[in-house]
């Protein structure tokens, strides 16, 4: 049932690649193979798309299905693909993944549905209902903040025995949860314990983390793959500088405008100022106007992005 | 652009129908027409179908328009049929309203999109943008414990000036939120304020709320117009003997069970026990199991419900 | 134990008196009778000291002592006082009641301790020790935006058969819990159910609770008596017309400011501007400066209060 | 004004010691001795007294000036002494601190007041208004679960500024959080970053932490040394050995017993099933009864601590 191509576990950094968008129905397709090419050529492991960061809940079906076909076309292999299915219907979750595998991806990431906020028991019982319809290999995705549900450690210890299900994406961005599950799971070399906040790689990575599912990697692809190498290599100094920078760009492209959503504005807005896809954003949110994007390049510049 | 049938502002009680389910993707067809007869004969003023109280995000897009022909088929503009629309992809949003109107509905009702949380002006903005796609009057639903998003006294009062948008259903549970909106929008007397929770019923009528939208009307629903009745006629007496019953049953009938869904599963094992329709649920939850729908039908003989 | 001159249930407008400060530890004694003066003059039914309102937690032991001697010999026994003792030492909550009692007031008033947030058998065990030691009356406070913790209905039901405890200001906003609470105690009619939000005043009193704990009749005490009369005595076009007041004054005077004690500050500074007593408030708070003082003052004239 | 006994910045283990009680109002004097020599045997380097683990807002005033006389004067300046003088009023943060330099203790540590939730200028201004009047060092503490209260980022950066604000303790357990503080304040050699959930001991400490002021340190105050020393050291193997271990620990004596207070139940029946001291708790807790007693004795089994 699982490719021979996903390494088991799946370690590295596996950008959430962002959506490209020409209008809110409308794939920006030329940016995206730019986007796909930037992204690839900074060593990743791993391509993530319709994540959060990929604003996927906000596209239509049509358009999903357009990126996972073009996504998978234009890799081609060369990394694994992974694709967020998580909806709030059962039975629409299970439509995609079969024509994902068709696509040519590798796995699918699967969060707790967003609606009803299920018990752990219920969301148990979901997953093993649920992964077995799937004909692709699943990576749970704890996104509380979002969601609403954390997958509890005992939920995820028990998850980890459904067949399929081989990892976790983290983005709950609390450390003593990730701890928790590390500990847990220890005897299972094979289930990969990937974290999403970009700030916390670094330390993952030192105390046994599989990798990173980074953000930032859409714009720095090489940053995040340098970091996690120096930490794999236990090159406490390197760490620390790429830590450093790490904070630095979080801190500046992520602090501009006020709402929730400043993260992934930020992250589009230096996409489209690198001159690699558009910035256009699908409702409920759009893009910076000219202020911030000011603001942006002034961070760019600061920071040394893309001169 | 608003059917004449549909009377401004909107009061009275419109239930928000439970979905009888057979399985996850299959409509309980003849539950269903029972249902709708079932309710109509409490003398109610509307129904509400693909609110939350039907599970309309854990459903199939497929079987939501089933639901939506068969429920207007069956209803045949004996009251006014509102149609949750509620998605987090704008797209999606636009496309079942015109399904909805052609197959005979009067309005649609809609909460924020519920996985991203906009701040008020994306909100504001959002609602500017996709109001005028809509073929009917539509109803703002604040549902803030589920989308993680108020729509804000001043958001309301400005969405409350775009073409189309013609009233509320506030599901927070927040009276001095309410009374805000009442006093906001008292040069509106077109503008309908629903109350969701029944338990608020008898003091929002009191006071100049225009009805409620209450799920025990799905299994009660000639208490909820008595009790209506009575708040607009100001019969303080018959008032607090009614609500009294409204407290009493959702004392008995929605503390079974543990988790956030009670509620729900309440609702459902008791129209399963009256013999209505199906209690199937849809994931992530699951209808009660033999104790607890012990437990469901002792409540019933000692409220006096069904027989 | 319990004084005769303590109504059982105790019922009408109890204001939470704000604590008149010179500076940070130095009460504004001719501030404190003039505004006794003031509030009495309005007909209401206690005073209550010590509160949320009274900034309580801010104060030193010594002022908190000072206040309660100066504020009992000044009422002399017109209206039954009531006095805060909340604390988060068991001891610290022990030690205040017995001069208070002696100072003449007629009954504590308790919330949950507010550090540590106990579990519902917790609080009941603490209540169950407290309450013996104490030699008033006491009133149990509910105020879960500050202390973290609900009286569940539960434990009030259970906390209301310990010997002492007489009644319960609640002051969550949540009317489902109040009605709930209501329903629980329907055969206690010696338990005295109070709301603190004054813009619920109207509601509960209509429902039957035994009236209100209402922050904005320090400045306009007899709006707060003429409405629970007119709720009362079932004038439902009075209460309308009042309850309207009520928002309208809310609106204005507690929108001033950005922080969470826009109330605490609104209403000192329109007592200042009356020249009842100073607006000098305890840190982490402070009064508003001129420009706020302005907006006050406008909304005081739109308003007419105090011209 | 600050002695020349306290490093700056402090860096190492300091436990936040708990308060052994005989009851409510009496120190366990003789337990109190033997914990010292316990935790001091283990090397740490600095104690830290009424925090939170220490109970201290569920203590009357008096046994909090008793315990800092016999810590004081029993730990006899082998270590620097920490006092927590957290209070919700001013005045009673500031009469303590003079009686505690009298005593000999090096620093005090102070959270927000934790009634009001101060916006976040009015925390400042009370930070600005506080440390001058305090005759020793302060450290900041950081408890938001507790407080309600988050000191911001550039709070803490504006707040290092202030004469005699030396530090910063971070119980927030969000490594994001913390890592924003290392990075504005990376000029600022002199300010100790010490983190307080020992989870979190490995990674701060890689990351450049100045070393936690963790709970487990009460039981196993070696274990707590050896990995600062390890982490410090950049020995990766012992380093995450040492971590595990610590896991461990936590996740069998802070997961007995169902609410909040389960980390310090499990604490003080810890050193109370070693023979230490007593495990009285103050209200609104109590200790164990004796099924929880033998599951912890079970898991001190298990890990082997104390035998």
């Amino acid at each position: 049932m699982i490719p021979s191509s996903l390494p088991r576990p799946l370690r590295g950094i596996i950008p959430p690649m962002v959506t490209p968008l020409l209008d809110r129905d409308t794939l920006d397709a030329q940016g995206l193979e730019r986007l796909i090419e930037y992204i690839l050529a900074g060593g990743v492991h791993g391509l993530f798309i319709l994540g959060t960061t990929g604003e996927a809940p906000s596209l239509s079906y049509r358009l999903r299905r357009e990126l996972i076909e073009r996504t998978c076309r234009h890799v081609a292999g060369r990394v694994p693909v992974l694709v967020g299915i998580t909806d709030t219907a059962f039975v629409e979750s299970v439509n995609p993944p079969r024509r994902t595998k068709d696509a040519g991806a590798q796995a699918v990431v699967l969060s707790s549905p967003y609606y009803f906020p299920a018990g752990q028991p219920e969301l148990l019982e979901y997953l093993q209902h649920l992964a077995p319809e799937l004909p692709l290999p699943v990576f749970l995705y704890n996104m509380p903040s979002l969601t609403k549900v954390v997958f509890e450690p005992e939920t995820v210890r028990q998850a980890a025995d459904i067949a399929g299900v081989v990892g976790l994406k983290d983005s709950s961005a609390n450390m003593i949860y990730f701890h928790q599950l590390q500990t847990l799971l220890r005897d299972r070399a094979d289930f990969s314990l990937l974290i999403g906040p970009e700030e916390l790689l670094a330390e993952t990575t030192l105390l046994g983390g599989h990798g990173g599912i980074c953000g930032g990697a859409n714009m720095l692809p090489r940053l995040y793959v340098d970091l996690y190498n120096a930490a794999r290599g236990r090159d406490l100094d390197a760490v620390a500088k790429l830590h450093e920078r790490v904070m630095a760009v979080r801190n500046a492209i992520y602090s501009v405008g006020r709402h929730g959503s400043s993260y992934l504005k930020g992250l589009k807005c230096v996409l489209s100022c690198l001159g690699i896809c558009s910035d256009f954003m699908a409702e409920p949110f759009h893009r910076f106007r000219q202020p911030e994007r000011d603001l942006i390049l002034r961070h760019m510049r600061e920071l040394g992005i893309g001169g």
